[in-house]
């Protein structure tokens, strides 16, 4: 399996990442986007490996795909544990490449069954060479857009939704642009799937494949990290965190063993809906992990404060401990009723959805507890410049003790000034509500296909029989 | 195993059951306490056997000890299906005497090891007594209790918690009164246990055992079943329903081999606590069964309304299905995350806490949604003798037609009205709040012996660090 | 003005209702329906009057138009006043019926204007006959609806929506039903109104006019009374409480100076909304006084429980009277701020609209907080009959003692039970979630002609600029 | 009254500020303090006279003391319109200085009379020098606490409250530090009130008296206002904004002429608490008004996209006007009904307190709205450096067009992003929670000193009676 630094070094690729209006020239080198780059290469020290008999070596576990329960556990204590060793941080590098990567390999077996292709191969083939090689993947999926209320080739320009702009015997050109990559600029690979159902209108844009990430015409628009960069006081987002792109595609060429659906668009909704059942999956695992940093941080500010023993603390800490448990309760139990198709275990969707939702609709209120619990200190503490400034450390540290010194109290004000009183607050609520589908998605994910109400139904039905 | 008609026969033995003032003389032909006992005694006719190795012979499942995950998972299963059969009200004739049976099989290997006692041979004993005869047991647990902010030793009444008031050679001499039995006045026999924790000042109060229904001093007043007495349209209740008493014990003698705890206060709280994690497990079982009362009507009177594409409507569905499933999430996450504890399989009290609190502090969500949905008209809806009256029918069926024809729509309204317009809403909203133990309950569940908090905070402060 | 016994006396005059299936000769003799009447007759001991110029007599405040803050506020206090005086239940004898006449004394002057009509001198003389009486009114507007995807015109049925079946010299005649009638049985007169706004398609429907209740035709099938039939503890709603009838017009006639409204379809909206503002307002008044109920039910148990420090029952207190006074400020917001039109003052249909809403949304939440403080025992407590029963009063007075007597304590669960244990739990939700209008309609009233909106667009677009 | 340039320059004086670990030399050539200022130079171009009838010439209307319901109507009105003016950010010059001043000229009469001291003709001369020379004023009441859960006089520090340092013939020398003093770096004077009711042992504590900003002795260690530093691509807090500081007093003098309490403990309460009800009735008013930048930014965001017609937009939009509409609602219900005390009318603490609760309790739902309105977009935008290059911004401005085109779309998401998705987020939601006190706070104002519950008490006893 792959070094750390063998990751690191194959970032200098010549990929086009720009941040903040300039082109990156070493992501290493870059201040902001090696942090990125380093939290993604703690999972190369990490205890991750799993003998795979097809390739006779060890692989990353990631990437083994779940056909049982116990797999599936293993798989939400992987990203669990991974989680709390980036400091509560999802690494998210080849985490959602095997979600895709899974949702690839039971879909193209439909599509094969259906129109006689041969894109389960292609797949298997690229599978076993992000194995292989202990890949990092990224996954475009969430087109731009344009106007919500058309479909994708309703919209004045046709670009809004990735298509396909040429076709040729070696392979296919692509035009138009992903939001929200994940990672993008610090993984080897991109994999792209299409953001949604499609009909037969819609077929140029029902295409998945592959590409590296330093393909020609792939640019990566990195989003501004104001949470590492605006804020002083700031000790998590130092250390690890995770980019975002605006994800161009300037006419990328694409070889026809790395395109994985091409055109046939009663499967795009397949392809999409199963990523995102896995990578839900995978949001509640990273997401309960993530939540222990606002558990901890209102548990020891608490303590900072001389207030743990205030009836409404101990409801806030309460409600942080349903909140990461109810996570990892909806995890469990998809875990345990998966759906098995193509042999391939599927988290159950509507528990994975269930909790996903909860999240979206809860996550503020736990920050809100942390808010009440820490106080307005946050909001209007002194910088981390006064407080090394000589001559105003002592009195700062002198004036903002509490049940504990000074100086401790200090410490913990600043990660729950970082958690919930800074930027990272916004980007959070704003990632804890959409990263993973939005709301109305997760809705329409439990009532899609889902064959309790006709069961309950039948029970009213049956009360004038019985 | 025991036939429905072998039950219904045991119960004539003379037991003192009171309902509205009058003793009971025969349940069987009682107007309203038939219809618990032949709600009870639809566990007889339902597939539940399992070999008793010990035994040599079939027995109910509902007793067996649960050793494993898979044990807990067919137990939430058992629950389910058995709600389910009863028109999705709980049927608690052998699930909660069984929850209590784990608890005492438990807590009495524990104080036989403290106290070199002899109560496990005593429980185990009971519990294939209970087997071989294929008993129904209640359940006793929670004491009237007096003034709430007063221990069991300081009450101005002694008798505020049930006490030992005297102790002979051949057994002990019990005073007091228990709330909430539960089918009592129709089961076999009642388990008593301990309501709390409790100090070595409150020792007398640290009492268990078990007693025949028809025990002499047992005096069962039970509650007016106005859900089936007071709502002439009522259509379910008439059918499945349990009865609960304020039950009174006035100088009941209890022999030394049915007394399961005497006097060692340090075990009155392991043995309630434990007996509530089974029993919140058992809750969170039949509550997702019965919840289907809700989901159906609510799916049922929006195609009746013609309003199943309205926004709003598709909202309340969601919300319903998100509750029964919640609860059915938890008792698999409790199931298979069990603590193992003299071999037994414990479910998971965090999750069985956890589901119960969503429980707890949603029920009412979905009674609004089925209001919102139904409309006032189950308020202001004619009487069933109105819809009986020929003079009447037909221009009440005229006028409540809706998308379909009136007769169907009033069906499916008077349905909807018992559930949520009638004294059943308050019944049941009071029981989805208290029964198996109120929100603080379920708060202090969630965070007692919660080892995630120091979890949490290490990963915080590990952040300075790493 | 009237006297109670004119009141009661004038109810025998040949009217038609029906209540469980039977015609009721006589109200007053009836044992449901008396209460009803006892009930709307305690208007008449109250001091209510004021000097009316045109009418140089005293007349009922209730029938004073609105002309300024002070006579909304005025009215606000009368409602919650009258209430107090009646329990803590709505009075709605004089309140619904004016505010019905106060949206058509507005909506008749505009209808005139439009079409030369002369309904404002009908409404005129309409309204001083009602005053110089001193009549009670019950109101109709809500029709049966039939199936709600499709408008009145369009329903198989044409009778779905009261309507227009024939017209002559002398007036019209009407066929339908109305449903959720107050008080009609036991009220002098019905004013009928559209229940939404209609197109030219649904002329027919667009009517409006008023009938004595024992107009020939005209039949009240009256809801049947579960709250006080139905448990036998209830306190409350044997000494105050209301009726709702489905209410029947077969081929009912109008005379010409009746009718308010005969096909000027594009007016029916106005004068459904305006009336549904004057009504919310009412609503606003007469909830905030009903809620001391739950309020003082609340306080007075816990006291009872001797749980009045425990952090979970103050947050119980502080959310019922945040719910009381958030009913109360939204009145005297909307009587502060009235939007003025010919010469009228209508209460600010925003402030009116968000109260309402709040109540709607909120109504459970102090039902909850009430059950919490309770205690399961309000839905398990032995009955009236095991009260009065002298084998049981003893045992059951001793042990329900509580920080109080047995017997206080016993009165407080008595009424804590009927308030959220009994049917009384169900109808009431029903009614504050569908009374004066479902949560949809009140979410509608709050944006409908809102010009916020563009305030606060113009201030985003303003930050580029200024 | 004063111009914008005479309280700019007046802002020169010596002042003790600290930004960032430096010294402020100049307030109006710092890149950050300058906005500060600006925003509140802003009041001085508002027209805000009124002529004093005492002072015989026009002084701002902020510094009336409201005598009547018209008057706190006024100044609702005058703190709205202020805040729109200042693109939605409140404007505190003399609007928490005014606060402050109102408890002080009630209070202060209320000592007199029982200690026969002269504070109100202190506070008079006081309050006749602001208003003549029209002076900004900062309030400085939370202290710093230390250990929570211990009171002044207990605190291991003596300084953890501001207290009484030494006593002389000209005056008094404190020592002590105030948290999140609001604008003291740019306005004229400091008032400086006790945090909370103090004993008699904590009489050293219970101080309160006024200083200007330049002080020796006093020094301002100002927050780091990363919205305005660390997000480039913000447009608001670049325009309108306020500062905080942890304010320190370092053997502070202040002559007795400015001493406005003394010791005299018991009346710390009353003048802390009379001044948090005027302070949460003008957060009331600047609330409502702020707002509108959320519903204004979901509004245009939701055009942009194309979701208008969205049911789930069309309910964020409903709830955000309900938040502001509540703000606005109980704030006129207070002017409406308020407590007059020494012919002075404060604010219904109630209805002050609903509203201020209500604001705490759903200011991050408004949040929620927007997020879930605007889409994931806000948190994974590219920057405003990307924007401005001419390279990328063509190809950016291209994808993110949506119903509207790009140009117009980015700027209303660059906004979004700024309210919600970045520092900002953070900042105000925990100013929401904190600002103006405490959500326990807001409860117990809610229910101290309430009579509503005897009332409801009374109605309950009643009925049993009646």
């Amino acid at each position: 399996m792959r070094s750390k630094e063998d990751y690191l070094n194959s970032l200098k690729d010549g990929r086009d990442v720009r941040y903040r209006g300039e082109k990156v020239e070493s992501i290493l080198d870059h201040p902001v986007l090696r942090v990125t780059a380093l939290h993604a290469s703690k999972l190369f020290s990490l205890s991750r490996g799993f003998f795979d008999e097809d390739l006779k070596q060890e692989v990353s576990r990631y990437y083994l795909v779940p056909q049982s329960s116990e797999h599936l556990m293993q798989r939400h204590k992987l990203i669990y544990e991974t989680t709390m060793s980036c400091n509560g941080i999802f690494n998210i590098s080849q985490a959602i490449g095997s979600d895709a990567l899974f949702s690839l390999v039971l879909t193209s077996k439909k599509v094969d069954k259906n129109h006689n292709t041969n894109y389960s191969s292609r797949v298997t083939a690229y599978h076993n060479y992000a194995k292989k090689n202990d890949l990092t993947l990224a996954v475009a999926q969430t087109d731009v857009k344009g106007d919500r209320s058309k479909r994708p080739s309703e919209q004045a320009d046709p670009d809004m939704y990735l298509r396909v702009l040429d076709v040729t015997d070696d392979g296919i050109t692509v035009n138009g642009a992903k939001a929200h990559t994940t990672q993008g600029p610090v993984s080897d690979e991109l994999i792209v799937l299409p953001t949604r159902a499609m009909t037969a209108e819609d077929k140029d844009y029902a295409i998945s494949f592959a590409v590296p990430a330093n393909s020609k015409g792939l640019k990566f628009i990195v989003r501004p990290i104001d949470e590492l960069e605006g804020n002083s006081s700031s000790v998590l987002s130092t250390k690890d965190y995770e980019c975002e792109s605006l994800t161009i595609f300037d006419k990328v060429h694409v070889p026809w063993d790395r395109v994985f659906l091409f055109k046939e668009h009663e499967f795009a909704g397949t392809l999409a809906l199963n990523f995102v059942t896995y990578h839900r999956f995978t949001a509640l695992s990273y997401r309960s992990a993530s939540s222990n940093l606002y558990l901890g941080a209102t548990s020891l500010v608490s303590k900072a404060n001389g207030t743990t023993k205030a009836p409404h603390i101990h409801n806030n800490l309460v409600n942080i401990v349903m909140y990461k448990e109810l996570m990892r309760m909806s995890a469990i139990a998809a875990a345990h009723t998966p759906t098995l198709d193509e042999g391939i275990a599927i988290p159950n969707p509507l528990y994975t959805n269930i909790g996903k939702l909860y999240s979206n609709q809860n996550f503020a209120r736990i920050l809100e507890g942390l808010i009440d619990t820490a106080g307005g200190i946050i909001a209007t503490m002194p910088s981390q410049e006064d407080m090394v400034n000589p001559l105003e450390s002592e009195i700062i540290t002198k004036y903002l003790a509490g049940a504990t010194q000074g100086e401790e109290r200090i410490r913990i004000l600043k990660i729950a000034k970082e958690l919930v009183g800074s930027s990272m607050a916004g980007y959070m609520m704003t990632l804890m509500i959409h990263a993973e589908g939005s709301m109305e998605a997760s809705k329409l994910g439990i009532v899609r296909g889902y064959d309790g109400v006709s069961e309950s139904e039948k029970l009213v039905e049956g009360i004038f029989e019985n």
